[in-house]
């Protein structure tokens, strides 16, 4: 396995190479993201790992400074994953002085949900750092979790929009056998915090049930989910019944929407979400 | 000469060329333009031109509305000049139902000079555009002319900071045998705007002589260069002097920076720029 630090590195090591899957990353690896290797490796070709934790797109410091790095261990995780070439820049590297550009999707798709809580600045910052990381790596196929599902749709559409030559996979949600969604977060959580986000993966499968059973009123559904999160001891941010292409609210699920969640246990900001209609 | 409207026939096209040249054009073609065609010509491989009268980055609907627009014309005057393919998408090519993704210049850059006259959504259109187009044409140079000076430094900003593959050359400005810059607004001058619009050149060319004779006080010679301006009739927008990598206004001259102007003969709003130092 290769690490390379510069876009000039990466270039020159890419220069011949045939298909190449990305997998994009902040880092602290997790099985979720090791399934996005699998997915990639299984698509035959180059795999390419990146390793950044964008700046740009925390709101805040705090969350930033909190976030884990170790990237020895990431290094050691990737490879045993079967990843060929690992992208590591610097904050420099990404964003140079006098760096100036934006890359941002507008409109209602980034105007709810954790836009409206994260505010915009978050995927200004998502939408710049993936444009960059795209036109870096230049792939044939990257692979995204379903879990940061808002990400999945802005990132599909700014590669469409601008028509960045590349194929957006999505790949489902990995859990922990509590449930929990993986995420870098987790490590985060105190045990008193894990035993309550462990509701949010329960919470989230009483609504896909009730929904299966014929439960159509988002109102409804919307209302018993926020309900059983705060019982469990979250603070919830959100609650949202949404069409999963434009993630805007329903007011009447037909089945194919998804159910998102955005709540913190104790100082943890954790999301999560699962299709009404069983796994995508 | 091929004529190609959508990206997908355009990608079909160039799928196995080598070396690509391009210039991007809003249509109504003039030397200006062939100039730019004969620099890709001269580096060799395709040469791919696109005329796309681009919305977005009018901020004067009037403007836009009033842009003169001859396909015919324009393919042939292209097909004389030695283009090799000519795309020519239609506004729901380039930016279909739901599209929502912006590029952004942010800061000094396009506040200044044509982005405090016209607005931070004229350099937003026009950054967002020129990386669809080079995502789209994927050349390995494209072709820009030095009258609109602004937008080359913008784009070159935008190229560096995403990383687009994609040498950015800059062509002097070609002028008519009056000194005035060609630009497909020059139809739009009545014959005594255009006498009035001759002065722009005679300005410019009056502030590059005085700077040569070692004048160096930039308001010095802004305020006569606006005087000269007005004194022909023209509406001056602004008159500045300024670093021609940053586009900040300066106060002494070093003697390598551009003057600018803006300035309206009649309702036809014209800009130029010339070098202190002469040909760049």
């Amino acid at each position: 396995m290769k690490v390379v630090r510069t876009v000039a590195a990466l270039r020159e090591v890419l220069a011949d190479t045939g298909r190449v899957g990305f997998v994009p990353t902040m880092g602290a690896l997790h099985e979720g993201h090791l399934s996005l290797v699998q997915a990639a490796r299984a698509a035959g070709g180059t795999v390419v790992l990146s390793v950044f934790v964008n700046p740009t797109q925390f709101d805040e410091a705090s969350d930033l400074d909190a976030y884990p790095r170790d990237e020895r261990r990431d290094l050691t995780l990737a490879e045993q994953a079967g990843v060929d070439l690992v992208f590591v820049p610097g904050v420099g590297e990404m964003y140079p002085d006098g760096f100036a550009t934006t890359v941002s999707v507008t409109g209602p798709l980034t105007e709810t949900l954790e836009g409206a809580h994260r505010g915009r600045a978050h995927f200004d910052g998502v939408a710049t750092v993936v444009a960059k990381l795209l036109l870096a790596v230049r792939p044939d196929a990257a692979y995204f979790g379903e879990k940061d599902a808002q990400q999945v749709v802005v990132v599909r559409r700014m590669v469409r929009d601008l028509g960045l030559p590349v194929e957006v996979v999505a790949s489902p949600t990995a859990r922990d056998t509590d449930g929990l969604a993986l995420s870098s977060r987790n490590a985060r959580l105190s045990a008193g915090e894990r035993a309550q986000a462990a509701a949010i993966p329960r919470v989230l499968q009483s609504v896909v049930d009730a929904a299966a059973r014929g439960e159509t009123e988002a109102s409804l559904l919307r209302d018993r989910a926020r309900a059983g999160l705060t019982a469990a001891g979250l603070a919830v941010e959100y609650v949202e019944i949404a069409d999963p292409d434009t993630l805007e609210p329903v007011a009447q699920c037909s089945g194919r929407e998804l159910v998102l969640v955005a709540a913190r246990a104790g100082a943890v900001r954790l999301i999560d979400n699962m299709p009404l209609g069983g796994s995508r």
